[in-house]
């Protein structure tokens, strides 16, 4: 590759490859059926080359060195068309790599005989245990992910990582009801993946989903789950950490670091290298090093995160978030994985002491959130009701509010930590809020 | 692959291969520059195989003799861990095709030059003529398609097509007022795209929409445009046509045939051999020929739209609706290439006619309606208003309805049609509705 950059200096004064190469499996369940196995494979480089100022991006879906000399023939005539980006300083330097752990290698080969045993095992269990649930959907699924990058400023990272997923959505229809889709996770970096587990938990809820509760208004402690969490931080939380919306002046967040700006209970740091994390990354998508990176310490604003682009213009370094958009090509800040801290006191402990509240499983319509300002509405579906320490039935209901103040309502984190796979990568506990205001939906 | 049908029946009752591969070609623009081009290949085999009515379903990215012949075997395995679907006959026979239009053979290798040269040619254009304008995005891409469909019943079909798609989105800036983004399209199935004029149309409504006009409560005639009418369609009308909804009584439409179901003005019919059309195929994704099907005739509803699965269980046979999903593999009723027909009289002038009323050239929204009631509430935006006859100004407002009422208020439909080449291929002119319903949004 080293030849490549060089062929590429001929045309820049500076230029980054990246190549990026997958391998995904995956089997789907449909209706208590294996719908289909899949093989895929991805192979992709880009080429990002800057002459006085000018870039030029372009893509190719090989690593042959014949065709990737022609795409960075490309990228230097795009580079000629287009405007000099005045604001543009360098592309990133080498920097110090933590040592990257071994992948599972197991990861590399799949064959979708596995995926499909524990697939069938699922809907075994879900079908054995309760007659009247079926899997509606699901997936179970493994990806093997080899990248390069590497720039003339002497950045040169190859890295390899893997992880398995599975995903299961029941519907129980039972006495004329019908529940909502209850969706169970589970993820990690290896191919032990617990299906029965995680198909007995959503059984656990397609339980409590059979009794359906009418939610009213009012102000109540909710409890938030690992995937209302992912749903919701995504679109409110997590953008407004980025350096260039502190630039753009569109994060609230601009004058507020060393401020509380949640309760105590809530740090917030972002580390692939995690035990839970499923891509233990030494470096960003620039070669940027990772690195164990605060967000919120016990309510106190830690500070924003940039990539390289971004970070130059407002006169400082990049802290390893520039995330590489494999099918644009460009490069946009965003976390590598985040991490919630846990708690000591387990969540069955924490629903025990609630007379009257709400455990919310999964948030619809945290899309719409304005992340500017941290306002959001969106309809807590799955909820469940507690009533007296005890889950008695489910709920539908709307939260509107701001994360912000319900950021400074959190009472306590959960001992059990999940790491959740879909939207946004996050490791989590389950939240408790005080005082939360819910309007009751038919 | 002949040969692969035959390896396959040792497994199977019934067999089906699909293979597709497609090249596209595209160019994106960000904020007034090329922000990439990228070149890509895909290719795609799906083994669907029957064995005592259990279904297999395997996909592999390759069309490798070995690699197809594993995945057919995997579909075996697949097959035999499923349970039967009682519902299922049989795979389609072959049919009686029209035949295919030679596709344009410069779609087949085109270079990322031509396209950023057009990009280019787009910025300059709109740059020029009005210093106000940003070019927010926009994107310049073709794609080559190749399939081919073979069952085990002799169905054999090969299919080449190619086409080429632009769009500009356009936002400008003047005296404090920031326009919505404005888009323009063009698609062909050749690369003689209309840069010059996508643009000059795009920079028409930067101009109307610098003058901000507020919406009120009213009840007034508004034209939908193609964009409008491709989105509020496919979410509300076009879902109701499918035959599965029938059989799962989902669609309104249920005891309408041969009733009135829109106005006179209202034609609607499916023919991917158009004129206009991207994708002139002569057989759907299961090789059921393809054919001109008539929808709604003057306002009567013709009947409903079936593939090979649903037509069976209905005892009806597939009208070549049958909808290749390359992702997932499977099969669902979809329309080919929908075609309102057009009328006698240009835009101008029907907008001539108008005293006071809005023309809506994009709804947002719209994949929240209801298909089963056809009901649907979207924002009207951009929509311009119209006094005595002439453009005026933008405004924003909503319009919650139900697509049957408003297809009965339908009063004209205009001479000039275009292909709408994003979410859904539709091919439409502009539709005048009486005394629709608004609420006017700030």
């Amino acid at each position: 590759m080293e030849e490549l950059i060089k062929y590429g200096e001929k045309f820049f004064d500076e230029l980054e490859i990246v190549t990026y190469k997958a391998k995904d499996v995956s089997v789907d369940i449909e209706l208590n059926e294996i719908s289909m196995a899949a093989t895929r494979t991805d192979v992709i480089t880009i080429i990002r080359g800057i002459k006085d100022k000018r870039i030029g991006i372009s893509i190719v879906d090989t690593i042959d060195k014949e065709e990737v000399k022609k795409a960075i023939e490309q990228a230097a005539k795009m580079a000629k068309l287009n405007n000099p980006d005045e604001k543009w300083v360098s592309l990133p330097e080498p920097g110090k790599y933590r040592e990257q752990p071994e992948p599972n290698e197991e990861l590399r080969e799949v064959s979708p005989d596995i995926l499909v045993e524990m697939a069938i095992k699922g809907i075994k269990i879900a079908r054995e245990k309760d007659e009247h649930v079926t899997v509606a959907g699901g997936s179970i699924a493994t990806s093997w992910v080899e990248t390069w990058i590497g720039n003339s400023h002497g950045i040169d990272v190859i890295q390899r990582f893997g992880n398995a997923y599975a995903f299961f959505e029941l519907v129980g229809r039972k006495e004329g009801i019908v529940t909502p889709g209850i969706f169970e996770f589970d993820a990690k970096d290896n191919l032990a993946l617990d299906v029965e587990g995680t198909v007995e938990k959503a059984l656990q809820k397609v339980q409590w989903a059979y009794k359906v509760k009418e939610a009213k208004n009012e102000e109540v402690p909710i409890i938030l789950g690992p995937w209302a969490i992912a749903g919701l931080f995504a679109y409110t939380l997590f953008p407004a950490f980025s350096g260039e919306r502190l630039v753009k002046k569109t994060t609230p967040l601009a004058d507020k670091v060393g401020e509380k700006i949640a309760s105590d209970v809530i740090t917030i740091y972002d580390d692939p290298f995690h035990e839970l994390s499923l891509a233990k990354v030494i470096a960003d998508g620039e070669g940027v090093p990772t690195r164990r990176y605060e967000l919120i310490n016990n309510g106190e604003f830690k500070g924003f995160i940039w990539d390289n682009y971004w970070a130059k213009i407002y006169g400082t370094e990049s802290t390893g978030h520039g995330h590489r958009d494999f099918r644009g090509g460009g490069v946009s800040i965003g976390l590598n994985t985040p991490i919630i801290e846990n708690g000591k006191r387990s969540l069955e402990e924490i629903i025990g002491e609630i007379k009257h509240g709400y455990f919310v499983d999964g948030v619809q319509g945290a899309h719409s959130s304005n992340p500017d300002n941290g306002n959001f509405a969106v309809t807590a579906n799955p909820a469940y009701l507690i009533e007296d320490g005890e889950i008695v039935g489910a709920s539908v209901f709307l939260i509107a509010g701001n994360i912000y103040e319900l950021l400074k309502q959190a009472s306590e984190v959960s001992k059990e930590q999940t790491v959740m796979p879909v939207m946004y990568t996050v490791i989590t506990p389950y939240i408790k809020f005080e005082n939360v205001k819910i309007a009751g939906k038919k």
